[in-house]
């Protein structure tokens, strides 16, 4: 504590945030990890409660660490500041018939393997989940419905989920009730009903560019032409460009993951979300909007929603418990706004009903605040993740690596030097054991053949942290 | 006993048969009820086992009783000679645009309704399903499983599931293994994938007529023109007309009930079914067969199914368990013969992948023999109801009622004088609490207006008798 010696005027509070600040580039706290609670600066020091605060204060100030509601206090490392984002895609929407399908059953042949670092999978890992208590949920199901879940249940969807995810969705919309929800099997399935309801074959979608390659089969399958917009990997959608497109009479409908987007991690800002509601109104063209991810934050609260802002019923809101709870639950919903009776006929149709048991699992778990507590756990991880994957992506890979920064959900969108096919280095990684997910799968075109997308859904280990190095070392060697 | 005292060179078997004959008449032993055993006859009488088995021979002959392999012998009642089949139907695809969805959704009504006798609803009563044994296949389920059901499984389904249900199927195709099956939520839902994957918009779809609604529902959904063919209430659709709709080049794909169809009762006898493969192969046009009643025969032998006689890949055989252990599960699966991958891929498209955990149960209860002993049992008690149905439709309902006769499946069809409108009937059963389903959903035209379906599958108490009566009133007070 040489400094210390030099001068004795320095603040109290000012000599713990220097003392932390060097433990911090030491790495004796590395990035994600938590920090000493204040009571046990308290005690350390020997100071009050206010002046640990201050210190705490001062070093989120300069963006070292940061406090996470009901946690404690995180280190984020200044990566935030070495890290640059991505440019704003710009599609040119001249289909080529490249080999995305072939790319992407590849990829999926790697789920199965044994031993695989699978940072192409945008789920959460079973070690992240709260399973025990996710049987007991299903045992308890088994005892409360009637039949044990073997009855077919309203085509609706069970009533004690919809009201319990109307709950949990108020600050999405406030007005939402359980009446206003569809249950589906998954948030794909919610997708697929809202786009038969919309289109027909030959009508133009609008999606974000990179889009997440299901949705992009799926409108594929639908025999729909797919107009991929420019998308900002911070703010979105590039509203401007979407205008456009709604006064050329090109688009019958949007599909947009509107908070922590897949890939490519963006969020739209409030305004965003405002303006584009009102565009919607005025061209009248139907927003579905896909918010599996918004329930992962890691910033203070929930983001709102486009159907925050829907009063004419033409945003389709769309969700699951997939990516935090159990994806093999094919659990998900949809709020269709003023195409409820269509998308109730469409479930009807094509499945009956959903499956009994795992909704009525989930209503249960929902009921009662192990959401919650279940939540605050795996935002706080994913977060920790998402800052420690930065961090190795940084130091191993080249320099000129753009990186996205996403404030929630699963996954990071990389950025290489143009030369650089990441098909090739898919290849390549996964002969030592390492998936990851090429840029091509994310578009019907070629603008992201030197992009790939790594998933941080899984738990930090030394192996995980060596594949990133390893990752890093087989793109150098590819310059 | 006064005519054995006035021929004393009866012989024993005679008196025996005799004795029972006249315990049927008197409803000493009723309609679908079990007789006592060849051994109990032994004892009782003090005869043979020969004798006792050459007795019910006699009655057998005289089709008052029949056996049931490994159950033993039920009065039949010479009530089948006394229903009438009904007529062949004569469809003229003179589309009409009718309000059978406004009928189809006041039925569907019902079901939530309290104390209300479901004539309408086919699917088993719970009371007819193995529920405890189910919840230990569920307890089970989250112990086998990694993550405990909660990871997404495999998109073509659950591997073990996909087996058992080959091994389980080698009556319908010795050859079938798990790589040949696709999992589905129901079988409803692997129909909507099989259509999906084999026509567009404006294609036309062949089927039985009458025909379940919510097929022609799904091919409504999906822009599909239907081509309602005549059907034989005992052999199923007319392979003449089939062919002249072939030859006029009018058909893309045809969709039928081959074993125990609903509603209609029939079932396609084994030349038929070999004639229709024929067809097929020769004019290259494939069939999905919806088989999900196959399991549920009343004869000595699970039925054959077009797919025995497929050797070219064009019929896509779709099953359940619906009908026999848990419609909320949502277990059905698809043998989608050549277009299997295009299967996989819409599966995965429009939900990715199907409830693991569900399927898992229904994989470990089908196999160690639970399935088998379960079925026996439901097919007893089915075939004894869907006697007693008959025998209270031909007691209570005017004369002229005509009854089909199913040798299995769910459900009665019932054709009454043409006078009668049977969405009329409903409306006022209903109002006595007792729902049926009137002819008019089955069709997009107007040839079964008089008719309805009536399902069996229900515990049969004295209610129920009674609420077939009061059917029969109301019916009669419509003449």
């Amino acid at each position: 504590m040489e400094v210390l010696k030099t001068s004795e005027k320095i603040l109290l509070y000012e000599k713990i945030a220097y003392n932390i600040e060097r433990q911090i580039n030491n790495e004796v706290y590395k990035t994600g990890e938590k920090l000493p609670s204040i009571r046990t600066i308290c005690r350390e020091y020997g100071v009050s409660m206010s002046t640990a605060l201050q210190a705490y204060y001062e070093l989120e100030n300069k963006s070292l660490i940061e406090s996470r509601p009901q946690s404690g206090y995180f280190v984020s490392h200044p990566v935030h500041k070495l890290a640059i984002a991505p440019e704003t895609s710009n599609p040119t929407n001249m289909v080529s018939s490249d080999k995305a399908e072939f790319i992407i059953s590849e990829v999926y042949k790697d789920f199965d393997k044994h031993k695989v670092t699978l940072f192409s999978l945008s789920v959460p890992d079973d070690a992240l989940l709260p399973i025990p208590k996710l049987n007991k949920a299903l045992l308890q199901a088994t005892r409360t419905l009637k039949g044990s879940g073997t009855e077919y249940e309203q085509v609706q969807g069970n009533p004690r989920l919809r009201n319990a995810i109307a709950r949990w969705s108020f600050k999405v919309d406030s007005n939402m009730t359980g009446e206003d929800l569809i249950t589906t099997a998954g948030c794909m399935n919610a997708l697929s009903y809202c786009l038969m309801a919309l289109t027909e074959r030959g009508d133009t979608v609008a999606l974000e560019s990179p889009v997440y390659f299901g949705i992009l089969q799926l409108t594929k399958s639908l025999g729909l032409k797919v107009l991929e917009m420019p998308t900002n990997a911070t703010t979105g959608i590039e509203l401007e460009a979407l205008k456009k497109a709604f006064e050329a009479q090109k688009v019958k409908v949007c599909l947009l993951v509107t908070n922590f987007n897949n890939p490519l991690g963006s969020s739209m800002p409030d305004s965003h979300k405002r303006e584009l509601v009102k565009m919607l109104e005025h061209y009248n063209i139907p927003l579905i909007e896909d918010d599996l991810y918004g329930d992962v934050y890691f910033g203070h609260s929930r983001p709102s929603s486009c159907k925050t802002y829907d009063e004419s019923g033409l945003v389709l809101w769309c969700g699951s418990v997939s990516k935090t709870l159990a994806p093999g639950y094919r659990v998900g919903w949809v709020a269709p706004g003023k195409h409820k009776e269509q998308i109730i006929r469409l479930k009807l149709f094509h499945s009956v009903s959903s499956t009994t048991i795992t909704q009525e699992a989930i209503a249960d778990f929902l009921e009662n605040g192990r959401y919650d507590n279940h939540l605050r756990k795996l935002r706080n991880t994913l977060h920790t993740n998402s800052l420690r994957f930065i961090h190795s992506i940084v130091t191993h890979f080249p320099e000129g690596t753009k990186i996205s920064q996403p404030e929630g959900g699963f996954v990071l969108w990389v950025e290489l030097d143009k030369r650089i096919d990441t098909f090739e280095l898919y290849k390549s990684a996964i002969r030592h054991k390492i998936s990851i997910a090429p840029g091509r799968m994310f578009t019907l075109q070629h603008q992201f053949d030197h992009c790939l997308r790594l998933s941080y859904g899984l738990i930090w280990t030394e192996e995980v942290d060596k594949a990133l190095q390893l990752l890093g070392r087989l793109i150098k060697e590819m310059y």
